[in-house]
């Protein structure tokens, strides 16, 4: 066997710090940094030190080696792209400013790929011209490029990230199927590998395009992703994609709609006021422009619109808040005091919880006059319904009805089915079995690398500092010298032994640094297994303690070893 | 042993092609195309196939190997750098067009790393304080980025290519010269591991600044650089760094400086004809502007002036060659007749073969005269002496006066003593053993990873194709299966075996392709050792072939597993 590595701190680029960097916000950035895994170089844009590149490393292995259990075929694609490809799917544009964009020397466009769907489409267009050909999954790890507005939470969300990114083709759905099941194994076994708690939940496709998609969610405060969580079943889906199917029912006890004054309740809150009834029973109806032209919204008066949600349904159509000048010359709208009924003009989408049959107060299109009794699908009609209620604890499960519960997640992975729409757009056929050309279908797949080691330390840290689970650790046994000449030399004796037993190493040799300070960094440091050649070196007795739980033992060095090797 | 990996071709992404493709100029280019290891993306950009790709990974695991094997530490600094620190050390400007720039949303000013020296300094700078920290030496195997004017030679000179670059960190010459050794010895064994045959030669800085650099050379027909060799002693360098010293000789003979009417004689070959004399026994002077400013440059009449050398001894000012309108008003500079006597406005920098006491046959400014017993250091002042003229065949060695070899190379690794051009433009100091402040004196050191790969094509390839050394190979063993359903089933038998045992096997189990093409393609692709299940199937004997010596022996399959296992 060869001799794992021994790095010895005193040689070490890794500066630890007592205090939290200035401009962090989350436990990982603040840690990372303060452990010396990371240095920030500019806005979003991260240097790995040696120990964290340590760690990225060992995530990468775990990806590497489970995407290549399942077939996969590891390629390296450029960073740098060219803008043709982009331009034919529309990508070009609809990324907006998020890309980043440059010209070579002779004013040639040129982007960072984001994500390389497009590269991967025409390599394989290239690559595979049979039935025989396919199916293929295809994957590289490398570094990405979005040009974030707001670059915050460290290396939680980067302008430059490190990406395994994979892609596969095949002839029909049922391929497409297996290739994503594949993938959606892989992913939980790397995940559990990696010891990241996770959940996979129904997301929405988003810029990517395309039918199915799955995010694997690691709960964490610092998380930029609800999750709705149902504590019955397995429903679990990232708010932005929690759907509920439409259930109309029996209005037609209710009485004819009638005109009632409501003076100055312009508000959903004055109106239930004036009124004295639930905000539940009144209907908001939330005026947008989509692509300039005027949509409302209706939703109950007590929910909030998700205009998340508004815009990935009218995607890539624009869609903003309608300003008071958009009401000039539109004596139609009354601001107000909007309501779906008699709104000809107005295209109108709602939440399924105004389902046909449902009766609700709202405003009569008249300055100062709202309507009651006012009946879905009787009194107006909806163009579209469309899940666009802000998602709160407690709303029901759309599978059992349960109370959900939201949690913060980070977004670890994220799996999709894109179908046809690329292979459209670039022309990506094979000659089929029948003889005749057949459009290939597709999947993306994509783990954040460099951000699972992030959610790795936000859900593994404790007040102390880091915790590594050992899988990704940057040593299995930190030795720490406690400083005496004749502690330093049991400590790197040990650290010999062990690392010719394979055990990986990290070793505080550091003269002139207190021993407190050693305690306190290899705490920081959080490699799994901190072992101390202290006051009982003479004897040749060390102690060992478990990071994650602080349990000390003193044991013989070869009783430590013994344990360390086993 | 965990079992090494099996590629069946049938599922694999690498088409081999028949013919060359059109734009391929060098070896590398074509056999890595046809052979289904890359493709090219965009000018100069590329993408790495699965067989490429895990070439790379190979060269990448023996540069990292041996990095960790001296000290070195490994981290990874991002590829999207801002424009201060390279403003600050005068780079952004000085790399011309060749530095990929663009700019964020908000306007800030970006590039695309060409090598690191600024980001690392200021690293060091954020993590060393004092003399303790010192040495270290930090490397990374990551993408760089140069906007080459002509990329050309397929990988050979990209856009966008893999590089380890490392940087070290000392006190004192004597550090610096004990860091580059290490990376002089572990390059070496780099190479060596590689089976990159290679010689070290003496370099110029270049933009990179510093004083001492070597360049580790492989000597290929498509290298774009041409090194100079001693066939008798160690003596090697790059053309542009060959070096005389200056020996004057004993001029005190040389009768007076005298004009001779030289009608028409414009040029050297004229004028030599004319007088009956040799081009060697004149003085050329060439005119060059230097930001502007008018400079001559003295070589002997029968040698070629290197503008490169011009330009690395004025670098950064630009250099361009005078035109007739330079003439315009300058009574002093006579077309055809210049000569360095009385040539009073005008600097004057010469060859080391224009020594002092040396004599001339040159111009007298004057149209239609020259001036013989023209004496260098009597009759005229040279400024500087610089080495200019182009090294040609046969150059008398520098250190031994053997005639050099002239042989052309590409440049794999290049090795620099940077010494504190960096280190002063940032500002690093730590605090010295003294309590003083210390100016740190660094190097920096690279090796082309990808560009390692095609050296490696151009060296060992033959008429068949690629013909990797073990080391890197994609697979250890390439096992055809020549056709039929036995064959197909022995030879997916014998992969299985030979991963079993540790050996990396590529297999050719295509169907409906010929056994010729089967022959062909594992020629092309380069494997060391080839097995085939063939005519000799059923009795379980199998052909095993050196792809490198084509010796072929027929054995059981028991004896070619031991073999191949051994």
């Amino acid at each position: 066997m060869a001799n794992a590595p021994v790095q010895r701190m005193s040689q070490l680029m890794a500066k630890t710090l007592r205090d939290d960097p200035a401009d962090a916000e989350v436990l990982s950035h603040k840690l990372l940094v303060r452990a010396g895994y990371v240095r920030r170089t500019a806005a979003g844009i991260w240097s790995w030190l040696p120990l964290g590149k340590k760690v990225l490393a060992n995530v990468e292995r775990v990806v590497r080696e489970e995407m290549d259990a399942i077939g996969a075929q590891e390629v390296l694609l450029p960073a740098i792209l060219p803008r043709e490809p982009y331009e034919a799917t529309g990508r070009w544009e609809e990324y907006g400013p998020e890309l980043f964009r440059l010209q070579d020397r002779k004013g040639g466009d040129y982007l960072l790929g984001p994500t390389h769907e497009e590269i991967f489409t025409l390599l394989v267009k290239d690559q595979a011209s049979s039935y025989k050909d396919l199916p293929v999954i295809l994957y590289q790890i490398q570094s990405k490029y979005r040009d974030e507005a707001r670059p915050r939470a460290g290396i939680l969300r980067g302008r430059e990230f490190l990406m395994k990114d994979s892609y596969s083709f095949d002839l029909d759905d049922e391929g497409l199927n297996g290739s994503y099941a594949l993938h959606r194994q892989a992913y939980q076994r790397i995940f559990e590998r990696l010891g990241l708690d996770h959940r996979i939940c129904a997301a929405t496709a988003g810029a990517m395009g395309g039918s199915k998609s799955e995010e694997f969610l690691a709960p964490a405060e610092a998380g930029e992703d609800t999750f709705a969580d149902c504590p019955n079943c397995d429903f679990a889906a990232n708010t932005e994609a929690v759907s509920y199917g439409l259930k109309p029912v029996d209005g037609s006890a209710v009485p004819a709609a009638e005109d009632i004054p409501t003076p100055d309740t312009p508000t959903i809150e004055t109106l239930a006021a004036s009124l004295g009834v639930p905000a539940s029973a009144t209907l908001k109806n939330l005026l947008v422009k989509v692509d300039g032209e005027i949509v409302a919204v209706g939703v109950p008066g007590d929910r909030e619109v998700d205009l998340d949600k508004v815009e990935a349904h009218f995607a890539p159509a624009a869609v903003e808040l309608v300003t008071a000048e958009d009401f000039v010359g539109r004596p139609d709208l009354v601001r107000g005091y909007v309501g779906p009924q008699g709104l000809e003009k107005v295209r109108y989408i709602a939440d399924p919880r105004v389902a046909p049959g449902t009766a609700w107060i709202t405003g009569a299109n008249q300055e100062g006059t709202h309507a009651k009794n006012v009946v879905a699908g009787r009194d107006f009609e909806v163009d579209a319904y469309v899940d666009v209620v802000v998602v709160e604890e407690g709303d029901p499960c759309p599978v059992c009805g349960t109370g959900l519960r939201l949690d913060r997640a980070i977004e670890i992975g994220h799996i999709f089915q894109l179908g046809r729409k690329y292979a459209d757009a670039l022309k990506l056929d094979v000659l089929g079995q029948q003889g005749k050309p057949v459009r290939v279908t597709m999947g993306s797949y994509g783990i954040g690398v460099s951000r699972a080691v992030a959610a790795l330390a936000e859900q593994t840290a404790d007040d102390k500092g880091l915790c590594w689970p050992k899988e990704v650790a940057p040593a299995d046994v930190h030795v720490v010298a406690a400083g005496k000449a004749l502690q330093t030399e049991l400590a790197l004796d040990v650290s010999a032994r062990l690392s010719a037993a394979g055990v990986r190493v990290l070793v505080d040799d550091r003269a002139g640094v207190s021993p407190g300070v050693k305690f306190t960094d290899s705490e920081l440091i959080g490699v799994p297994q901190i072992l101390v050649a202290g006051r009982r070196s003479a004897e040749g007795v060390v102690e060992l303690k478990d990071r994650r739980t602080g349990e000390r033992e003193e044991l013989t060095v070869d009783e430590a070893i013994a344990r360390l090797t086993a």
